[in-house]
């Protein structure tokens, strides 16, 4: 299939209109802090949801919203979580609420999500008192704006789109993310919202949601630490008109082929502006015995603060590598172990048949003074292969979590 | 039991002499690397080691001569971990031979160790060359010696022992350790050398030791990272003269209670020695399901990254508390979770029934301002507890870690 790359994120598909606005949750007056996504008409809706047995009150509120598989807004503020609180559950209620007292859509078809501190009561004042301003900036290019509007410690937008077709109809598929810190694999993800305009079932959705997440969003590592309030919601309008995919064959193929394509961008795009990252990594693992060692072991890598400080220092030290790999818990031969390091300066290989080989500290040092890292870990136990995306460990991560909430 | 401690290390039981010198290992003249503890008599001996898959060759070695659960000698060096290396067996064992050449100890019944770059062949000439002047240092007073020899990023020797009596009889048991970095738990310890002129037989002190552990050096975290090199041995002389301890009963339970007093506080050590460390995280769990679920929430909270963070900022972000609860994976009622902050300074209530309570931030800085810091986690599950030990998460850590080979 051929892609065509855009940053027009979840406005590339027709019928999608987005805002983002500053309406007083953040003191400072120029980050926007609330975001609204609306579809022209109803949609096949799933989503993802954190792991974590501490769970935002959104959460629960959305979960109950998409039980039948539809929606068609989404609404979320940035700047509190709505999390811990005793009235949480009724506020994110009512942010739904407000949403179809200005839109006229249905409360029960709306997806609502909060980011930013925990344990603080979200007042509902600066978000009823602009919803008239919120639903008065949406529009069809203003992808950007809703993305600003879910940021927190981001540093970059995260918004991309794929265009390809599906049975001849020309599709899009694009996403909005904010990442940065509390990211952790195998645990759903963190707040990426995706709008489609391909005809697909909410059964079909949710399979296709459900078995990308693996390969990617839980694949993904920035701290460690699993967020309470991780969300990913996809929303499929099918008004690029092609017939309905209601079961498994060829178009589902070619959308779980652009899903991936798009998803797997944004995992990057996420693990490379982690919190005070300097670095993207991207672990790649071949040769692994099947696809659950393979996973454990590009995570164990992709999470280790040791190899994510070496890197960061641009130091080779593969011992490191070896040693996530020998408490990952996959089941490994360590005795076959490779280790490469890779970026656009070039590739050394530094350790082959589980120990170390003489290679050039300089040219080692140059290609991981670059700002995308490949560690490439070749095993000799199998034929399956995980790939794990995770940023360095820096003092800038140390200075913005040391004092996040004064 | 009353116990006195003293800082008298591996030197305070009867009958074990110790010995650190500079071989040459470490280019720094001034840093000892090479160290050796010696009985005057056979020894029952028990240990425990890293779970990594990744393991140092002195683990193969050390696994082999205490299969007969009997030592003599310990030999340890610092500066290179002999890990990953096409000869590392057969340099250890060298190791073990040069032992029984200079002391007449024979090879099977020595420990050895190694800790510090992995991945690097260990040149055996500096120890072998050197092997007269280690013997000739051994006293019955060294313990700071063979402490410093096996220091590698640690700031300050970690040496104590307790003194006791059983069966009428004075006993001590006292250690040394080396932790700092590449700490993490369940997975064994760092390295950790223990005597005690205890009389007690093999079966039983493996018994003490494995019990032991599960509550103190298995709960300790510094970095998430689990070495390949932990190493954790345990040698009593029987010079105390008690009647040798071969089944459960009283005196049993006084070794173990001896043992844990000891324990308990080199893990404390250890934490607060973690690299770039400026606060000691010990965190308390009651009221949990069962011990399992006690020990899970204690270690999480202990190495969430973000708590780390926030505690070294003196930021009482009592969510990123909740949050590590959340995902550890335990089987928790979030609802009934309860934290608080503890130290010197006071004590002040965060978080009741899982959602915040007002709190003066003030006092709440003053607390954490302080370099030992309690989070007490109460649940309303059962009646189990644990305690976990963990540091903060520094500009430091970063700063070791990303240049720490070069």
């Amino acid at each position: 299939m051929n892609y065509t790359y855009s940053n027009k994120g979840i406005c590339a598909a027709r019928g999608f209109r987005a805002a983002g606005i500053h309406c007083g949750i953040r003191k400072n007056k120029t980050k926007k802090d609330l975001a609204l996504i609306v579809s022209d008409c109803d949609c096949s809706a799933a989503a993802v949801y954190t792991a974590n047995l501490v769970k935002g009150a959104p959460i629960y509120v959305t979960k109950k919203n998409l039980e039948n598989g539809k929606a068609r807004a989404v609404i979320v503020n940035s700047g509190n979580a709505n999390t811990c609180n005793a009235d949480g559950i009724e506020v994110a209620e009512k942010m739904c609420a407000l949403v179809e007292k200005h839109t006229g859509i249905p409360a029960c078809d709306v997806v609502v999500a909060s980011t930013g501190v925990i344990g603080q009561p979200l007042d509902i004042s600066p978000i009823e008192n602009n919803m008239t301003a919120l639903v008065g900036a949406l529009g069809y290019d203003n992808s950007s704006d809703a993305n600003q509007a879910i940021m927190t410690t981001d540093t970059k937008e995260k918004s991309i789109a794929v265009e390809f077709t599906i049975g001849g109809k020309k599709c899009a598929i694009g996403g909005i993310a904010k990442g940065s810190g509390m990211i952790h694999p195998n645990l759903a993800t963190m707040l990426v919202f995706i709008t489609t305009d391909v005809a697909i079932s909410p059964e079909m959705l949710e399979i296709a949601l459900r078995g990308d997440v693996e390969d990617t969003f839980n694949m993904t590592s920035v701290d460690g630490d699993t967020s309470t309030n991780d969300t990913l919601c996809v929303m499929a309008n099918g008004m690029a008109g092609n017939t309905e995919i209601t079961s498994e064959g060829k178009d589902f193929e070619d959308f779980k082929s652009a899903l991936h394509a798009l998803t797997s961008e944004m995992c990057k795009m996420i693990a490379a502006d982690g919190e005070g990252a300097t670095k993207m990594i991207e672990v790649r693992v071949s040769g692994a015995l099947d696809k659950t060692n393979a996973r454990k072991i590009a995570k164990a890598v992709a999470c280790s603060s040791l190899t994510k400080a070496a890197i960061f220092g641009a130091d080779a030290n593969w011992g490191r590598v070896l040693c996530a790999i020998g408490y990952s818990g996959a089941d490994v031969d360590v005795l076959k172990v490779g280790v490469e390091f890779i970026s656009e300066a070039g590739s050394i290989t530094v350790c082959q048949n589980g120990a170390g080989v003489p290679f050039s500290e300089e040219l080692a040092k140059t290609i991981l003074l670059k700002d995308k890292i490949i560690i490439n870990i070749t095993l000799g136990d199998g034929d399956a292969t995980a790939t794990a995306y995770g940023c360095d460990l820096t003092y800038e991560y140390v200075r913005i979590n040391g004092d996040y909430r004064t």
